[in-house]
């Protein structure tokens, strides 16, 4: 009999699971890989885990006691893997088999008549304990520039007169990025050297950058990939993905400028991108999906191979999404970080579905544990732009900061932090942890 | 006491590999992976291998024996490996050491005193029953631009007035490009679907693409990478590459030029990139290791940080290209496939060494399998021109074929193959085989 794991009603055991404002109910069930800090000891490997409050759930741990009995042994293998991988590419069957084993193990309800409660308790370690781990072993790492929004401000910070070329409404545009320097949070950012343009035809200097920049972004870790040569239509795009985590697209502006003609960003993004720990999936985020972004209605309709029923009635996803910075004032101040924007997934101009299909249109095949990412996640609002870029307009308006500092991009030593969550009366509040990373200087 | 493996005067007694134009001398000895292909047997596995004349030597099966014997572990188990990957991470000693004994047991002088004549012979496969894998798990793929040749031509198409990008001189250009989507010679590529824009303002149509074309290049698999934060400088960074194969980077042009802006291309190559099954090693293209590219001199200085003495002196690589196709016509009437062009990979602005430099100065760092691919080789020649868009000029002018067709961009049935070549006096011939594919209708 299935268990509807998002029910707001369940409850765990594990107190801290419904603290208020906990990313981490006992309705998400987030799954990631962390590596165990035990003090004298060096332990090589990692466990695929499970948040639940503040605690993470090692399911390596779980699955070497009779506690997931009864599972397949694709699942219980999986969850001794050291990647998500295995994992993300279970069945839709046995991934509902898992979440509901978990949740059964960790809900209050049952804890009187559960016969696994002190295995489930020994594989419970506090996430302050946990060193964070990119979650799956990622082949290639796509970048879609999915916000019209984020399109349009900083379109017009180069062609005041034309922000938005002529494909953008017609083209989910993405580029490749780097997976090799996809980073687990927490990682430090060194600020990066690089080619910046000379004043008027003098030569480029090669220096560290000035202009270091965060986006704020999400990305959909693929579950099925499709064959060589095998488009993934519209409506079944969806189901490819296993869930979304936050990322942070660190750029560095004055590189991004100098070299991006003719091929794109390369090097000024290429130093690193920072991955959050907990994959959100997609069954937990079920209470949140909504229609596609309402497009004006002067819009062209999407090409039909973008255009699906189902998508276009539920392929968006409301997500609310925070950037913060903390300075090193601000940190030696005990101050709180300072909010810099907020927006929401569900403002996209494409959904993740319309990248999979567009992705895999021309026979691209994605694999198992390829990272999509949306590209910048900025809003129709002034308060909803996720990057200094924008925020700054390329740092001619600086923004000022709670404590009277000012910032037009990053200054060695700040913090970004990004947040995301899902909210609405009825349901449980979804959360995706942070996504952190601290400016170094360059070397 | 060190064997001279490139000793020209070195003979094989594999009676091929000193045949007229062979691509596999002793003194080559390219590694690659293939599956053997077993009559009325499904082999699941692939070999590590070796390439000589037209037989290819298992190192699978021969580390099975006692001829690998005395070499480290280290190197007995890269070569039981399904991909080239442990290999390419061997210490330089450990390579030298491998191919030396690989040369030793092939080698016409030692033939009668040889032990384990038995075991290598058991071990040599001819080509033709070895169906070619891509050699190395690929975890990052990019493409560069370096042929000012190429950049000009193209430039000319889209702006004729001014073909050279600013940057060019400055920035090795180079993009992220697709790894799941790399394949081994003589894959079939679909014809792939994409957006076409649509005349003046129209909407766009999604079709299979009408502008075809492939990209002669070379890649470079990087054998040691680098930590991440940690840039190589330039004259070390030709000690971080393994080998060098041949390249063709299928673009579907009218996709292309939709899609490109601002993010550089995507879907328009991201279906299919072809490379050659053998892996020519550094040590094998040391006697064709030629200064780097003599610019013109009113051209500017290199940045330090790409401006390596050593790398100035003998950076380059004397590699001789040439791109055929055979229509199905051709193919039909037994006729030769018809060369479209001939170029030298010594003519590239940029060394491999300057994109090692290059691609690691920001601190993203490269892993071992990584391709590092040149992007279109085009010489100062028009015989030189490396694509159709070149040699036709975007299809305004067709090429005609020996036999009276003509291709504007390529057809259904077309097989394109790219050969790759080291000849000098004195020296042996050292090749690179083929790397082919033929075009198939789209689904």
């Amino acid at each position: 009999m299935a268990v509807n794991t998002c029910d707001p009603a369940l409850r765990s055991w594990v107190k801290s699971a419904h603290a208020a404002g906990t990313d981490f109910p006992i309705q998400n069930l987030p799954y990631g890989v962390g590596r165990v800090l035990v003090p004298e000891t060096t332990q090589a490997g990692a466990d695929v885990m499970v948040a639940i409050g503040d605690q993470a759930l090692s399911l390596r741990r779980l699955a070497a006691t009779a506690a997931l009995d009864g599972l397949d042994d694709g699942v219980k293998q999986a969850c001794r893997e050291i990647t998500l991988n295995a994992l993300m590419s279970l069945s839709k069957e046995q991934l509902r088999m898992l979440r509901e084993r978990i949740s059964a193990l960790l809900e209050e309800a049952r804890v009187e008549t559960m016969p696994h409660r002190a295995a489930v308790e020994a594989a419970l370690l506090p996430q302050s304990s946990v060193f964070p781990m990119v979650p799956a072993a990622i082949g290639d790492y796509t970048d879609f520039y999915a916000s019209i929004f984020h399109a349009t401000n900083v379109g017009k910070l180069f062609r005041p007169d034309n922000p938005l070329l002529p494909n953008y409404k017609y083209v989910p545009i993405g580029y490749h990025g780097r997976a090799s320097s996809i980073v687990p949070s927490a990682t430090s950012i060194l600020r990066p050297k690089g080619q910046l343009a000379g004043a008027q035809g003098t030569a480029p200097s090669f220096a560290p950058t000035r202009m270091l920049d965060y986006e704020l972004e999400v990305g959909a870790f693929v579950g099925h990939g499709n064959g060589f040569g095998h488009p993934v239509p519209i409506d079944e795009a969806r189901e490819h993905l296993f869930g979304l985590c936050l990322v942070n697209d660190w750029s560095a502006r004055d590189i991004q400028s100098w070299e991006y003609q003719p091929l794109g960003p390369f090097l000024s993004k290429s130093f690193a991108t920072t991955v959050s720990p907990w994959v959100v999936t997609l069954d937990a985020l079920e209470p949140f999906r909504v229609s596609a972004y309402e497009r004006p209605s002067e819009d062209p309709a999407s090409l039909p191979y973008l255009n699906g029923e189902d998508d276009q009635r539920r392929g968006g996803f409301d997500v609310r999404l925070e950037v913060l910075v903390e300075t090193p004032r601000m940190r030696d101040a005990g101050e709180a970080p300072f909010l810099l924007s907020r927006s929401n997934l569900r403002e996209l101009y494409w959904t993740p579905g319309q990248m999979v299909a567009h992705h895999t249109s021309n026979g691209c095949n994605l694999r198992t544990g390829d990272l999509l990412a949306t590209g910048t996640v900025s809003g129709s609002e002034t308060t909803a732009r996720g990057c200094l870029l924008e925020i700054t307009a390329r740092g001619a308006q600086p923004v000022v900061l709670r404590n009277g500092e000012s910032r037009k991009f990053l200054e060695d030593g700040d913090t970004v932090i990004l947040r995301g969550y899902c909210e609405r009366a009825g349901a449980a509040r979804i959360g995706f942890g942070e996504c952190r990373g601290t400016v170094e200087p360059a070397r």
